[in-house]
């Protein structure tokens, strides 16, 4: 039995945030010392180092669920499944339904059941819940996805990731610039076909050191509420640890897959950081002792900044869809999807398309 | 293959809030209107329905994640096995980590790798994620350890149930009375023991009317800050839909486990309101044409409250061990797990002790 992606669709929210939109804003130190340089070079700083121009804030009166259900139609759709056979629907986030100028994270009811909702499902024994997992949650969705069909428990699953990180963003934290909104979804089914589908996957989840890396924090504005807090990070060090962690998890994954490197087509990749995703590239590939290919590796994150959960199943369905330049996909493609954040968690899933 | 519970253990907080204790609160109905009738009438007529006397608060300093762990090392060592040799930290909550007398719900990094960096386990291939489910999230979470051990991803897994719901109250909420904090956990491995472990289980999400019968609403007092939001139930609604539909899912999974109802001997049901309970368990033995035996349905409402996804796993904690006077299981014995809530989620497991 193979398990396969049947469909896909993502919701890109339609307002721009560019990175000239930071110029006016008073970015300080986490200590709410001053920058000692003007937001101009901030943010070309900034830009050099993530790689990001621009990212998509959801409009105001749309929440996470909201982006997820927008989605979750779309693969539906592409699938061509009758919705009321889906046996899961896994909603992968990391801060639920934030309503636009408020402070409160909403996960009651869990955003699967909202979305099951706002989809018009009728049939009870569609089971949906919500997984928190950081960044890597839509492929940890997948993940468990693939359990429940090996265990006879489900043939078609919807797992959907789906974030508003301009909810929770410090807007005196220079961080904030990397945050931005969306949502990815995927059809999950059972398959006759051997050849194509899942082939391996891999999962850890470090927190001995690494647990809070990304955290939940004060303003650097000291002026503020300091028991309001916003998505924070220790950015050197989550880079350091991806460096150090998702090379050999991603080869760990393509070993068990039996797949040599040489087959790769496609690398996709969390969208958290231009410069740190290259240097996972090439390590992963220097554990191969190989170069990097041309184009293995595409790019959202330059006009979609970093959308957590959401990054994976929007590349991969913007790469299906012929819809990110000089990338496509032929049948028979391996791709490897790897992620990594929030936990710290790192997964990986090897894919014959 | 079966697949058995082989540690249990909960953590019930120290702080005992009585029923007396809200004869000062200034209760509202939900349009604002004032209530025309004493609290003493109030809290008697509450403690007819639900059967509370008391319930249980969490000290200030510690976090809905600090129970959880608290919780799972008794369990550990109740297994008495190597924490390194999870391969699965499953946990069940719906409101994160509130800090007392804050507002926000921290879920940043989830609660698993929270309690795991607790628990000091080092092995990161011991996955650790949060599951949003409603009060059936630690059965929940059970059911999805089996599909991991089923589909060879998993030999031992360990589920957590954890919740401070006194963080999330409204105090000017009648209903408010209901909620406790608590956590339990289990440790879930596979065993040769054929005729042991669980027997069969049954989940069902209901989401076309019933998403938000519990939902995270406004204060009953209109002079509180619009934007902060409270727990929330459509008290009668959930009753009707409950006995509607909760006996008809044991029965199903009852019927699917092969097990004939006379051979049931516990029944440990979530504990959110004992007339609820006691209903449903009549309607249950009534689709059989039986009547319910003596001292099937352990309860620990009475001086627990209803602490969602920590009632069941407590519950089995407090029989397994003899605290719950006039209960006892026995190797081989019968046991049906159910739970409903917040989705509106139902599920069930039978379990052979």
């Amino acid at each position: 039995m193979a398990i396969q992606i049947t469909g896909t669709g993502s919701y890109i929210p339609d307002l721009i945030e560019k990175n000239e939109d930071f110029h006016e804003h008073n970015f300080l130190n986490a200590d709410g010392s001053t920058i000692n340089y003007p937001n101009e070079i901030i943010v070309e700083k900034f830009k050099d180092i993530t790689g990001i121009v621009e990212r998509r804030y959801a409009e105001n009166h749309l929440t996470s669920s909201d982006l997820g259900a927008l989605a979750a139609e779309k693969a539906i759709n592409n699938a061509n499944i009758d919705p009321e056979e889906l046996d899961y629907i896994i909603v992968a986030h990391n801060f639920g339904d934030v309503k636009h100028d408020t402070i409160q994270s909403d996960i009651l009811p869990c955003l699967a059941s909202r979305i099951k909702h706002s989809l018009r499902i009728k049939n009870p024994k569609c089971v949906a819940y919500d997984i928190l997992f950081g960044c890597p949650g839509w492929v940890e969705g997948v993940i468990q996805a693939q359990a429940y069909i090996k265990a006879g428990m489900a043939k078609k699953c919807l797992v959907i990731g789906t974030e508003t990180l301009s909810r929770v963003v410090d807007k005196h934290d220079r961080d904030s610039m990397i945050y931005s909104d969306g949502a990815g979804a995927s059809v999950i089914e059972a398959s006759d076909d051997e050849n194509t589908g899942i082939l391996a996957h891999e999962t850890a989840s470090f927190t001995y050191d690494e647990a809070y890396y990304l955290f939940f924090g004060k303003s650097n504005n000291q002026e503020l509420c300091k028991d309001t807090r916003y998505i924070k990070m220790h950015g050197r060090k989550i880079y350091e640890f991806a460096l150090n962690n998702v090379p050999q998890a991603m080869k760990s994954c393509l070993d068990k897959s039996g797949v040599d490197i040489s087959e790769v087509k496609k690398v996709l990749i969390h969208q958290a950081n231009e410069k740190m995703d290259e240097a996972i590239i090439k390590r992963f590939y220097r554990l191969y002792k190989a170069s990097v290919p041309d184009g293995i590796m595409p790019m959202s994150i330059h006009k979609l900044g970093n959308s957590s959960v959401a990054t994976v199943p929007t590349l991969f369905d913007l790469v299906k869809n012929n819809k990110l330049e000089n990338h496509n996909l032929s049948k028979g493609d391996v791709i490897i999807f790897a992620s990594v954040g929030a936990g710290m968690h790192i997964n990986a899933v090897v894919y014959r398309y």
